[in-house]
This record gives C-alpha cells, sequence and structure tokens, in this order.
C-alpha cells in the first residue's frame, strides 16, 4: 500500500522522538512491503521563527492531502511567561485542529506490567487500567469569542457548544464503548454550565440509539478525584476540550510515564498522530528524549488504516524494548540506559 | 468572648456532620468560656422543599449578621439528572458565596501519619504534603452570562474575570506565602485564554509587593499531573474558579479521605467554613458519615477569630481518635468502627 504521511517534527524533543518513530516506520513499510512517502512540514516555535506563522498554509495543504499525519509537539518556554506575546506556537496547534477538523482526540490509558510500579499510584488501584477519554478538541471555550473590555482591565472566553458538535463526539464514544466493555461516562459541569446541561441533554437523547450501552454523568470535579482513586472504574470517557485538556493529562500519570502514552485527533477526512508528552524544551537536542510515546501513536496510525498487523508489530517490539531494557534514562531506574536514536535503531533493527 | 454562627446543615449527611461540630464546638466554648449561639438556617434541597428557594432570604440575613458560618453539604441526586430542573440545590450555593462575597476558598492539603497508607498515591510520593489551594470563589464562568441561542441547539457560558477580583485573591495567596514557605504558583490556561492572561499579568504586576515570595506560573493541564506526581513540589496555589474545582477535589485524594478534609470560604466580612466532601446522599440518615472534616473545619473558624488554642484543642483530639482508632466505617479498614454520633460525642468528651 502507499501511504502519504505528513510529518510534523516541531519544537524541542519532536524533532528527535519523530525521526525514531519514522525508522520504526519504514522498518514496518519495509518488512510488509508498504510504502510511505514523507512530507516534512513546519509547525510551531519552529514555524514562527523560519515564515512568521506556527501553522503556515504550506503546511496545512501538505496536512490536508495527506493519508494522515505524524505529529511531534510544539510549544517554546520564551513564549509562556509573555502575555503581550502576539504569535504564539500554540495557535499554531489550535489552527491545525480546526482547519484539519480534528474535533476527537483519543487518549488511550493503560498500564504496562513492567512499568507498574514507576506509577506514583498503587499498584494494586492500577494494575489492569485500559480507559479511553475522548477529548472534544474544536469547540468550547478554545474557539469560543474572547478579548478585553474596560481599558483591559476585564477579560473573557465563551465556552460554546453547538449540538451537533457534541453529537459527533458522542456518537465515537458510543462506537468506542460498543467495541469494549460497552460503558460510556460522560464528564461535565452541568450543575453549573449550559453548555453541560446541552452536553447532558444531547448524549442523552442519544442512548436509545445504543441500547447496549450503560451511560453514567458524572461531574468534572468528581472525576478529577476518582480517576486516580479507581481508574478501572472507567472504560470510555467523552468530554469538552478543556475538561479534556485536564483529564487527559491527569490520567497519563497513572500509566508512570508519560514517555510512553500516544495519542489520536481524529477529524472527517484526515487524522493526526502524536505523542501526549509536550516538547520538553529543557532535553531538547540532548538525544536523551523517550520515542516510545511517539513510536506507539504509529501504532495507533496503522490500526486506524485498518493494518492491524502492522500496528502489533510495533507493539510488540516496544514491549520488547521495555522488557529487555533498551530503554532511555528516564525509564532505567539509573541503570543502563540508551540514547533517543539508539532506541529508534534497536526498535527498527527488531522488525 | 461571645459568638453568633449561623449553621447550614444542608442536605444529605450535612445535618448529621453538622451536629457533631456544634457538639464538640461548645465542648471548646465551655472549657475557654465563650458564648456560642447558634443560628440555624435553611439551605439547599431541603430549603427548596420547605420554602422553594435554595438560599433564602433569611438564610441571607441570618449569615450576613453573623461572625461566620458553619455549613455542612448541599446537593440532592433527583435535580442532577434533570437538565430540566429550575431550581437546584448548588444554585443555593453559588447565591450564597456571592450575596456573601466569599471570594476565595482556601483549602489546605495534608496528610494524617496515621491515615497515609489509605492514599492511593504511595507513601514517599505524600509524605509531608503541606500545601493550600486559593480557589477564586466568585467570579470566573461561574458567574459570566450563560445561555442558549438557536432553538436551544447552542448554548454558552462566559469566564470572565476583572483585575481586582485577581488581585484580591492573588494578595490572600501572597500574604499566605509570606507566612509559610514563601512559593507561590500562578495556576491558569494562559496558553489559551485570554482571562488567564490577565491572570499573569496581574499577578506579575503584584511580584514586586512581596519581593519575598518566589512565584511561578503553570498551566492547569500540567498542575493536574505533577500535583499527584509530586504533591510537596507545592505550597500555595492560587487559581481561577472552575480550575480550583477541579484541582482541590483531585488534591483531596492525596489525604487519602475526603472525609478529613476542612475548607473555609473567605469573605471581606464573614467567612464560612465546611467539609469539602459532598452530601453523599447514600449515606444520609445511617448514622455512619465521617464527620471529622466539618469538626476540623470549625477548627479553622477559631483559628480565623484569633482563637488558636481552641484550634489547636479540636485538632489534638480529632487526632487522638485517629490514633486510637474511634472512628466511622470509613476510616476504619474492617476494624472496630464507630457511628458519627458516637464520634462526636467521644470528641466533645474528651476536650
Ligand atoms: C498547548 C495547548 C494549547 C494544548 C491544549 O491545551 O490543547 C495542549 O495542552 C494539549 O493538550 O494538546
Ligand atoms: C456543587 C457545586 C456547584 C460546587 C462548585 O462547583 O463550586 C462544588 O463542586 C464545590 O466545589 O463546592
Amino acid at each position: 500500500m502507499k501511504l502519504n504521511i505528513a510529518l510534523l517534527a516541531g519544537d524541542g524533543i519532536g524533532p528527535e522522538v519523530i525521526d525514531q518513530a519514522v525508522k520504526v516506520c519504514d522498518a514496518v513499510a519495509k518488512k510488509y512491503d508498504h510504502n510511505i512517502i514523507w512530507k516534512p512540514a513546519l509547525t510551531g516555535a519552529a514555524a514562527i521563527d523560519a515564515v512568521g506563522e506556527p501553522y503556515p498554509d504550506e503546511t496545512h495543504e501538505i496536512c490536508a492531502n495527506a493519508d494522515a499525519v505524524l505529529f511531534g509537539a510544539i510549544g517554546h518556554p520564551r513564549f509562556d511567561n509573555d502575555p503581550s506575546a502576539k504569535v504564539r506556537p500554540e495557535q499554531g496547534l489550535l489552527k491545525m485542529r480546526q482547519k484539519l477538523g480534528l474535533f476527537a482526540n483519543v487518549r488511550p490509558t493503560f498500564t504496562f506490567p513492567s512499568l507498574i510500579d514507576k506509577s506514583p499510584l498503587k499498584r494494586e488501584r492500577i494494575e489492569g487500567t485500559d480507559l479511553i477519554i475522548l477529548r472534544e478538541l474544536t469547540g468550547g471555550i478554545y474557539f469560543g469569542e474572547r478579548g478585553r473590555k474596560d481599558d483591559g482591565n476585564t477579560a473573557f472566553d465563551t465556552m460554546t457548544y453547538q449540538r451537533f458538535e457534541i453529537e459527533r463526539l458522542a456518537k465515537k464514544g458510543f462506537e468506542f464503548a460498543m467495541k469494549r466493555s460497552k460503558k460510556l461516562c460522560c464528564v461535565d459541569k452541568a450543575n453549573v454550565l449550559e453548555s453541560s446541561r446541552l452536553w447532558r441533554e444531547t448524549v442523552q437523547a442519544m442512548e436509545k440509539d445504543y441500547p447496549e450501552v450503560e451511560v453514567s454523568y458524572e461531574f468534572i470535579d468528581a472525576v478529577a478525584m476518582r480517576l486516580i482513586q479507581w481508574p478501572k472504574g472507567y472504560d470510555v470517557i467523552i468530554t469538552a476540550n478543556l475538561f479534556g485538556d485536564i483529564l487527559t493529562d491527569e490520567a497519563s500519570v497513572i500509566a508512570g510515564s508519560m514517555g510512553l502514552m500516544p495519542s489520536s485527533s481524529v477529524g472527517s477526512k484526515v487524522s493526526l498522530y502524536e505523542p501526549i508528552h509536550g516538547s520538553y524544551p529543557q532535553a531538547a537536542g540532548k538525544d536523551i528524549a523517550n520515542p516510545l510515546a511517539t513510536v506507539l501513536s504509529a501504532a495507533m496510525l496503522f490500526e486506524d488504516m485498518n493494518m492491524t498487523e502492522e500496528a502489533e508489530e510495533i507493539r510488540r517490539v516496544v514491549n520488547k524494548s521495555l522488557a529487555e531494557g533498551y530503554v532511555t534514562e528516564d525509564l532505567a531506574d539509573g541503570g543502563k540506559s540508551y540514547k533517543t536514536s539508539e532506541v529508534g535503531d534497536w526498535l527498527a533493527s527488531n522488525i
């Protein structure tokens, strides 16, 4: 099969981890006789520096015409504490999500048997955790009207949701639930927010189309608690953009290492695959970042293309590297560790 | 000293836990020769049932004229999944916060040596945790404009902040930091939200007035993670209403039992003291709820009245009950446990 994949390395450790995913994908392509055509493009601070724009039109063209997008990370600390910065790398991310229509961010959370004791949570609380958070990604307070009034002394942001936005996300949630243990939890703040009440109303109206799915409704504050108390209590969670931003990061702690958690952002045309970790600027250029989350994101890419065997092959080799301790320093427990590029080479050569 | 305390038992287990706090306060008053005049008043579902309003004017009068308010919990499940309910118990809570001007919710998070192993988090991660979250409580998306458009198919909520709202909350944060380890963390989502950028700008401008305080700025998603990874990294956190709602509940998991965590909501005139747990309807009327969070909230009340010895006495007796295992079933580890009212009696008689 021929695959056009847009390659957005981004900032910080992005380029380094992306390089390893490319090696692994190329090895998979060779083994299964596919032809991957990589289309590199600029995003984030890197794109601001080069062309003054974090998500340039040329990048969008490349992504929109690709079969999928593989993405590293964006963000640079020099923008974070500067409230006056006019162009921010994150704007590129948001523009990309919106222009590509990536309405659902899919974040699986699971544990690796060999790493379970790295979690800050006790083993018995997390062993066997297997949940998916579906975060709405192109609406809500991320894209509502915002601004200043009153000489800049008042600032506002608007959380807006339309019924169809909730429906298409919830539909994905119900579909995932049907393929899994048929439990769906809608997380909101319906005791305060009108938009959350629309979420509840909309999901409730869809329940009849999925009579086998058991649906629950919980408040975001309660879930922020329960997710760490008893993550095994959840299967599929659907939630709004901002709530999902918070919950998915919180959930990533369960696994013990952010360096392992992949994600996809699904659109109606093209989908994007990225590690959930950020650009981790302190580690940039040092060849020490953990590439596994990006590699596992590539596995999600193959999975979504119905190339299940290829996806499994990637997961197998990742598990092998964990089992044999061929890992970067964050996972090495002070023992022998390998460079980012060495781990990438090892994974590719084991395929 | 004479103290007028408004007593708002509320819903669910509220009345039961409040009863125990009253016993303890009365015992303290007797020992230290104070005169507490309790002024009971209706709130929540209980008030809706009685007078059709979750925070009736008479209740407000009583609170506004009291020296302090002691509060149980409100909320009833019959309202939760009914998006069409016109009057909700929670509206009473919000109205109360607004009308009494309770702009800062103060939530300490700490561990009890005897309970540390009840936490889902590993001992070494949490031992010695001692942080305070200051949540803005009368602004933000809780009180902005909200509504429906487009035949009910679009819903919106507005997160609004004015500079003075941020300043008065931040001032409390700086003051707490000065009395503690001089570290303040402002938590926001300034990479997306305009209101968060106003938060950052405002707090940054105040830094010069507190040269000894080391201020950091972190994103809510990152803090949702770090708070469980390494809670000892935080001292005083200041944050907006919605973010605080989520973070304070999340932080409560650290201590291992929500049944232990007190809080205060500070206004310019009167302040309110309440356990952070909810109304826990399943346990209502069974005399099994843990009263310690409410009792410790009463300790915060005495502390704020500069009655430090009285506050210490309450904390001492609570620690004693924990050490001697005179506790409710949630803390009994399957061993001998006591009724809510028995724990209250025991505490009072040990003062
Ligand atoms: C960088 C930021 C704008 C972004 C978000 O909030 O969506 C990030 O936190 C994420 O979750 O992808
Ligand atoms: C009941 C609800 C409206 C309330 C809030 O969100 O403020 C509660 O969760 C709290 O934290 O006191």
